[in-house]
């Protein structure tokens, strides 16, 4: 099963700079070789269900490491049976209808 | 690693009534032996962070048999090395300032 | 229209405590005479639109007076023409289902 | 108050296509005049957030009106009292600690 996920990933208890953890969860995803896109209020991640979870555990594990004592996080999860769709395709329905395509 | 989710899911391309998806979700949490606890727009569980996202992904593969062709899920997780705190006792802390407790 | 919320709102940069600023949020939602309910991680709100946003607006307010720089919340809004429908309604359709009613 | 937020709405009783629904709502910032940005799982959104509220509650109205019966929306927001930062600071922030910018 593949998923699509949007993740904000907050750290509490380390002050209001959170730049660095939110850079860290990068560096996992790139490293787990999972498609993903930053924007300003999270980062959409695709890919099979357990190696995209298994990033998100990931992210909290080290992110506790760099010394955040609690963390607390908001995500969207999509999956769907009917075909597959990338984040791109995504996209460009939505740009198709706008007239933008 | 512990972890408290509060998780709606929501199966699309089934009409308007969700009650019985949502019904099969309490079902799964309840046998993966979870604590969980229903309130009006999703559901906390409380658990280890591989058997609370087992029971996630049950429930997306489930709902999907029961042939909803698209599921949007919104969760929040919350994990912390500090210290324990149980779904109970995150009310208790608010009710104590509140002086209801 | 009416809408039904769930909001989870954390203060960030004022260590891990948060339970005075969610005691705000009930106190404004109670003086607001909103139908409201607490769980272990947010708060179910019902009521005319206008109403219940500006409850949600004030909660900001008042925790960034109480100190807090930056908050960041997480809101489900569900709104529906088909029906009218009461946080309590919704508890109890998926209790018919599970024969709990 | 500043606000910015990101905003994923889900019509839900009008089948798994929800592209023209999404389209709707991106005109809908841009008649505001509003700052906002697309992405795969949801839409960035910045301004003042009176006018940031009045375009979410339009986006609710107008899907109604498209003959949606139902729609579930999941929101972040953010505010901040400590500094201005727009949606392109955070991403610039980040992109800095991962030596991309």
């Amino acid at each position: 099963m593949k998923v699509m996920i949007d993740i904000c990933i907050v750290p509490v208890g380390v002050g209001t700079s959170v730049s660095k953890y939110v850079a860290k969860c990068q560096d996992i995803f790139k490293e787990a070789k999972l498609s993903y896109a930053m924007h300003s209020y999270g980062t959409n991640v695709e890919g099979e269900w357990d190696e995209v979870m298994a990033a998100v555990k990931k992210c909290h594990e080290e992110i506790h490491e760099m010394g955040a004592p609690r963390i607390t996080s908001s995500m969207r999860l999509g999956t769907r049976t009917d075909r597959n769709q990338t984040m791109q395709d995504k996209i460009d329905s939505v740009r198709e209808v706008l007239g933008e395509s």
